[in-house]
């Protein structure tokens, strides 16, 4: 069975030694669904309609999010970020972030793409919070990798495709 | 109707003025669920037997993104964070992260506890990613506030009680 | 005459001591404005003609700069700011960056303000550079300042008004 | 006609993918002139008469915001600052910061030096505002590029010296 | 006895809240000492003889470290910095560094003390490390603290003065 | 003899060059050594007795903070950080912290290393200060380096084994 990353088996945390890996290209997508509800919804888009300022807003934050991410989660390397893209769709009420991480790098660029979604969702939630409390983050998570050595991986197929 | 915070009719966005309003208490509770799966939930447990620092570490990392909130969240203010509070539990294979904020300031405190609990959750995302790709943060979201002009909110209660 | 801030009669620099004073209201606002030049200038437009997100790029970025004054000036004291405000005007070829901060604080706001206008300017030098290498700030100053032991200075007029 | 950089045809902005570029040796030049005016001028010359402590502030803050330039500007590349210069002289009442920046890297290093500039001139500012309040960053530009696509860049020749 | 801060009786971590106190006057004075021994002192001596730009450039580093505290130490609360003041001597071959730190806080402004000579003693560790590898920062300590429940701390006092 | 970095001749600091040189792989041990006393020793070994939370948030804060150098020590180069490790062992009431850096890259780790020991003695120092005032660091320093044109240093060996 697979060990989590970053733990000894003592229990002791570490940073995983990537100094003799080779750089290669890597990609990651991730995904967060903001469930805004009807009414937030509304709101969001009414007040987009003319110019989408705040949209903007929230890919921006995503962005910038993704390069910090060695400083935001601890045991992350710092790895040369080749381009982050954050885009956003409607599914009803649901805002649909999709984020787009690229690098050559000795390990995954997972952990930038998620952090930029999440972020991204967070900067939405920040500016609706004021028209309903009960808007839900309802989902962060990994829609696609390629590159590393557990190979490509699609959450749309049934099986990880390996190297 | 409340309008999202933050954008201005014509759709720009601005940082809400906050300098004429008087520092109150004001506390909020997030939470983020982690679902694992039953794999990568045994491997978690497994490995975080003996000595629990890898959960020690997406708490702290938690604690400390809580602080970085206004240069994470675009149009967030800073505010003196008198208190962050990340604790964990299990729900099957579901890793519950509730993290708590607290502070007298102008305005409110809910995205310092909402980022506390993603920030939390990636970092255990991140720890977790090699056992699967299929984890995903199911939820994140405001389980409580108190203080401030809309008053307290509790999600388990029907609606919202006034101040 | 008024001697510089920070620096001691010996030419040894340090933080100006600010417990002492009562926090008063404050506000600042400084103008950059960058010199595009006509091919630029049209590129710009062009580009920002059905959605303007490279506008509130820069904006925002401005803004969350504003934020981070303390780190990036050395002896700047961290303020509280209540507000930030950074505003886009065509003046011929030239883009006008109109930023406003505000505080309740001991110490001005004016630093925070100069630093949003620039770190715009900054941006908006950064999406245009493919076009030109000849685009300029050609100038970076304060506009306007209210609180604080100096009282109300307005560029526009010939005099300092005092408190 | 070349167009924005980070502007997509429909006014969208993206980070710029560079995962597939060759670094290359690439050097920038930028230069900000602050019009101090002759009593801040002759304030900034007598108090640092004995100990230039203050002039070594602004070139300290210059070369560390170098290092944060990705962080600023929110679609610039994280690139390997191989050295950052700020060198400082005077022109009448205007003191002239010249700023150099060095990389080896898949992109240009043109806003490190910017940055450089910008923040040195806005640390100057801050020791002398107290002297006075017009102050101006009467400029900040790009003086030379070498290295890149668009090779050598000198704002002393009439006309850009390609590759 | 007393117990440490920041740890409960079950051993996890949580910071101190501090929402229900009041903010009073605080200093804190920490020293840090650099053995160099005779090579990299005379070194450094030389080396800043003519121009202390290397002693501000620690200063420096010291001073915006301290205002760093609360992104560096886990479960510091972000203080209000009212001054830093980094200050330099030589005791033989040993750099005495310094620092003092002051705010009018619900919490000690120790840590900002500590931070300051500690950055401060490393970067003088990062010029003079190509002349010895054998320099030490052979102590960092608390020199003094006035204010908060503890009262006055004097290091050179054989017993706490308490309130 | 050897010069200290970064020092021109004239006494200006100036970041060095990196350019030129070719990455190769270095290691660099520190190690921190915090003298707690017998009362705060005890109280931080009960503290930590069933759960090593607060270890884990100092070994934590070691590696993050290893992660900052750049933004800390205004002359250190970013290096792309392969690994950080710290490790805690007691010798009688001084805390024992070793933090292990290692990087390919033009320039050393040993600042990494040194950032690292420190800032996880600063994190313990923050946790027993409320048990006693009188917990010095007694020594950071240099135990090891490896690569780089000045070759392996070993502080348990007399002298130094060059290339």
């Amino acid at each position: 069975m697979p060990k989590p990353s970053h733990i000894a088996d003592d229990g002791t945390i570490f940073m995983v030694d990537v100094s003799e890996k080779t750089p290669t290209a890597r990609t990651a997508r991730a995904q967060a669904r903001v469930r805004l509800g009807s009414e937030a919804a509304e709101a969001l888009r009414n007040a987009t309609l003319v110019k989408g300022d705040a949209i903007a807003a929230a890919q921006l934050a995503g962005i910038m999010a993704a390069k910090q991410t060695p400083s935001l989660i601890p045991l992350a390397h710092a790895i040369p970020l080749a381009k982050v893209e954050v885009a956003f769709s409607w599914d009803g009420d649901v805002l649909v972030i999709d984020a787009t991480a690229r690098t050559v790098a000795q390990t995954g660029v997972e952990m930038e793409a998620m952090v930029a979604a999440s972020i991204s969702a967070l900067t939405i939630y920040d500016m609706t919070k004021a028209v309903s409390k009960r808007i839900t983050i309802e989902s962060v998570r990994l829609l696609q990798k390629t590159g590393g050595k557990s190979g490509t991986f699609d959450a749309a197929q049934d099986d990880k495709i390996g190297s």
